[in-house]
């Protein structure tokens, strides 16, 4: 294992990396007290940040370091997708532990430039640390709204229909690692229809609903025979079942939002893209969330998820 | 010590502190998936991120939750200075530790929230994790250049006067955590003279500068007996003399700029703010940094800054 060397030394060599990128909106990238983006026209900018925590997001010893620098420019990303943007350029705050070597941090900051060529988003600077603790990865993201605006949580209405792309559940067996950003189809979405409301599935359905809910002050019924399962939902070999993993687990990255019953209908009759799209549910009075079982009764659906009770 | 509720608690408490701030830029604050920032008019966008980690940057014991809060908002002002910028909107990515309250989580956000008030800038968003390990406070921040551009570090030429705003060295013995951000000093130095090369002093007089020579492909002289020399600097009692401070110590936050000898006299002679700035030195032809001694003597200065031996 190569030792660490100064944090100088890492920045130098991932400037060289990131010098190989072209990004014309980048004026001034890496080197500098701040980066400079262009924003040639009157734009909506979006901003957010994620931390990915050693212990809490990840462990070192279950995955690679690309997997944990992928994840950490993905979620972010995940955040622009869910306001139906495009990303542009992110920043990098890392804090390394001296124990890592210099390959470590090299192959983890090669997994995020990796995910930002496939995105066309450009690493614009960082702020790189080496200490005794955990790992941490700090990245924010700037990205830009489109003509048709940012699609917030707080436009759901009365009658709408929940949809939700991809399957569900179970991702922590390694989807909430090398998950796709929804970001392309996002923006396929917002050209197609009205999305009222959109929110990435971070939290878990039942809680990132919720979120959705409480913004919009309105109710949701979902449908129990309706939630797409995943395949590592199924697969999950543990006292929880398909469902509930699919209701509670988080971190599957996938969009869920509402549209107009005519809109769904008409993503569910010309699918704008292979990803499938799921009709979960509708949008109604009242500020519970409600699963509709498959015989037909209606049982809450606490934000936390849902414990199978029989 | 009140314990520390769930990360949603505490986020709703901060939502609804800055819920009392105007700020007509943002479009749409904590809680959704992003801010939104309004860029009306075509801009070059500033964006850089810092992270403070404890036991690095700061100690819990030796300081107050609203000084670290307030530090780690700042020391991102202090680089959107340093390209004579205006800030505008920041994203805070916490993690606490369990054993922190949440009177400590309070304090935090409140120190970041009074700078934020006090420079016109909106904490726009963020990410609040609780965990095992160490205190990290990671800040991004987006300003924007003015329509004179944005200060880069590479313009320095030769001929130039090198100047520095403030007295330096000994800033570990408090203005590294009460320091005053340089922001409303850059703008009306951009104002008024033609800044060819900026940079703040955050890792020490002699590094900085040499990020500007190095980026600038130049070298420098300064002047011994023109080194600002701060209180702290003289009153720090270990092997080091003031000069050794003000050359190596980081953490100012002052700016180091250069300009034509002719509007570095016109800074001199009529000061634009209280704060004293001083001639330190030129920009000549070379990479080396030297040092003019008392004696006229010319003696080499490293990056790491510079051993007294006399």
């Amino acid at each position: 294992v190569s030792t660490l060397p100064h944090e100088f030394a890492i920045i130098d060599w991932f400037r060289n990396c990131m010098a190989t990128s072209s990004m014309p909106r980048l004026e001034l990238g890496i080197g500098d007290d701040t980066a400079v983006v262009a924003f040639p026209d009157p734009v909506h900018a979006l901003f957010a940040v994620d931390v990915l925590l050693e212990g809490v997001h990840f462990t070192v010893s279950d995955t690679t370091p690309e997997a944990i620098g992928r994840k950490a420019l993905a979620v972010n990303l995940s955040d622009i997708a869910a306001m139906a943007g495009r990303p542009i350029a992110a920043v990098v705050g890392v804090a390394l532990n001296r124990q890592h070597g210099f390959d470590f941090a090299k192959q983890l900051l090669r997994g995020m430039h990796q995910v930002a060529e496939e995105f066309g988003v450009v690493i614009a600077g960082g702020d790189t640390n080496i200490w005794d603790g955990p790992l941490v990865v700090s990245v924010s993201v700037l990205g830009e709204a489109t003509h048709r605006g940012a699609v917030r949580r707080n436009g759901a209405k009365v009658g709408d229909w929940v949809l939700v792309t991809g399957g569900l559940g179970g991702s922590r067996a390694g989807k909430h690692l090398n998950f796709r950003p929804r970001v392309d189809e996002a923006l396929t979405l917002h050209e197609r229809v009205e999305l009222h409301a959109m929110i990435d599935i971070s939290d878990g359905l039942c809680a990132d609903l919720a979120h959705i809910l409480e913004e919009s002050h309105v109710a949701a019924i979902l449908n129990q025979t309706a939630i797409p399962l995943s395949e590592a939902a199924h697969a999950a070999n543990d006292d929880r079942c398909a469902l509930d993993h699919a209701l509670g687990d988080g971190e599957d990255f996938e969009l869920l939002f509402t549209v107009s019953p005519q809109d769904g209908n008409t993503l569910l009759q010309s699918p704008p893209f292979s990803l499938p799209i799921t009709h979960i549910g509708e949008i109604v009075e009242g500020q519970d969330c409600q699963l509709r079982t498959d015989s037909g009764e209606l049982s809450p659906l606490a934000p936390e998820g849902w414990q199978h009770q029989f």
